[in-house]
């Protein structure tokens, strides 16, 4: 998959999502000794980026894959994301959820109109529940992140950053399933093929690091993690491109990422959750890399459940 | 004063200050059964509209005025605002704080290189401690609201609103010295002659709505609400300008608070402080008025501690 792919992507889905807004703060720039530009995905539909690529496999689906409705496991915003395009298309959703899910998230799911089915919160439990959809539905499956389609939904977020920020230097993303990793490597050197494109992982879910380093993909982690979006491993669509597109892949202490989210909920005045603190917390912990540029940073989400702040 | 004394203030302070974002949730429309524009002026400089006064004020002062820098009493977001203001002219700023000023809005005038004089917690001590300062350091006194320099800074949030969101019907803003809602008021009719602008407030500090009711200033005001930056009275000049050109103001409790900010802070991924969900409690507490309608909600501030949240 290459560059055209996201821009078919962008012409797709650009009346399904929001344009979002790109913010800066000279307190935060003083802060971490580099000029920020934050691209708001937290603001996009579902609050999180994840509207993209949901909004880019359903539209790609034809009459017949589409009939039955789609089908997915999630536990967090791919199934709100997955609910929210189905929605906009008039079909049936299905989404497979932790029993341990945040609330927040099942009721995001459950505000578009999905059904959602839950089941014991390991990845075996997961998969064996969504065949049983599946069969019994005939829905579409809609996989999470390693998916060309998801992967060319994601990068329109760095393609709409890459117009609306000049001259960035580097583009710095969080990273778990490699979605949005993918996407933007493959937008933002389209757009301007010597920005700088780093992923940001906690050291304590650091596969996709590993893999990187060692350009064998790691599909086992532990993922002691507070950034629940990044738990998961990459994929195998999603290696491919970042191993080949990719500068560097940063990690970062669990201490660093509540560091970030404050600076960014105090400075910013917006709503992040944790997996989109981490290109922060990677830049405060790796301030060489990006001293004197002009970082644009994907902000990926923002949805937390607001009683459990980790400060 | 009028339309004119907005749009010169706009110009004036166009690259001092962000072009705010305007959001939109399909959800939050579904929850109030109208279409919402929420301006982001808690995404403005200094967290909060204010910086549009202050910038305005002090760009007008003559060499002379600004010689020995400025100086206000404030326990909130103008003190921060003054700050920043002077900051950008290079001058000092003086702010006089009430010693139980909430830590975050003393950080922030803080960060912008002010100086803080602490005072005794009441109007009384604040006029006094703002005098001696005054006197001691021939700085100039730029008020918080009751000031036609403020009113007009105030009002290019709604000038902005107007040129990025069509056809609204309504314009509703909270009210607390009534810069903010003055300023709208003179800047939406402006420019679309037929809009109608309403004032929003905490009816546990409701002078604004009985001095609109009886035409009369009402000058004390108990003010035991959670929305700190609604807690002051009416200004003088705002007053002139509330009285010709607002429809009305309406009161809210302190509980349709609560709930408009979680709603706010939920679906719409922003941080926003008590004041700033007081305009949108208004449209939950008096659906009738507002229900099919294109309604513009100007989001005044997000500044707020986050270890005291209400929900």
């Amino acid at each position: 998959m290459d560059f055209n792919a996201i821009k078919m992507a962008a012409e797709r889905i650009h009346k399904q999502v929001h344009l979002t807004p790109v913010l800066t703060s000279q307190l935060i720039d003083q802060a971490l000794g580099c000029d920020c530009f934050f691209k708001c995905e937290n603001l996009q539909k579902v609050g999180a980026f994840k509207a993209r690529g949901a909004c880019n496999a359903v539209s790609l689906l034809g009459e017949n894959e589409a009939a039955h409705g789609v089908a997915t496991h999630s536990s967090g915003n791919h199934g709100a994301a997955l609910a929210y395009a189905a929605k906009l298309r008039g079909i049936p959703a299905y989404v497979v959820m932790p029993s341990n899910a945040p609330q927040v998230k099942k009721d995001a799911v459950a505000a578009y109109g999905a059904t959602i089915i839950e089941c014991q919160p390991n990845l075996p439990a997961r998969e064996r529940e969504l065949a049983r959809v599946v069969q019994s539905t005939g829905a579409h499956f809609v996989p999470p992140y390693d998916d060309e389609r998801i992967i060319a939904g994601q990068g329109t977020a760095a393609l709409e950053f890459m117009a609306q920020t000049a001259d960035l230097d580097i583009v710095i993303v969080p990273v778990g399933g490699g979605g949005l990793l993918a996407g933007t490597a493959l937008a933002a050197k389209g757009e301007r093929a010597n920005v700088l494109v780093y992923g940001a992982e906690p050291a304590a879910a650091d596969d996709a690091a590993r893999s990187f380093r060692s350009g064998q993909r790691v599909t086992e982690v532990e993922a002691k993690t507070m950034a629940d979006g990044l738990r998961t491993t990459l994929g195998q669509a999603n290696f491919v491109v970042i191993k080949s597109h990719v500068d560097d892949i940063l990690t970062v202490s669990e201490a660093s990422i509540v560091v970030a989210m404050k600076l960014l909920w105090t400075r910013l005045k917006i709503i992040v959750e944790p997996s989109s603190a981490v290109a922060v917390a990677a830049i405060l912990e790796h301030k060489k890399i990006f001293f004197g540029k002009r970082v644009g940073i994907v902000i990926s989400g923002g949805n937390v459940e607001l009683s459990q702040l980790p400060f």
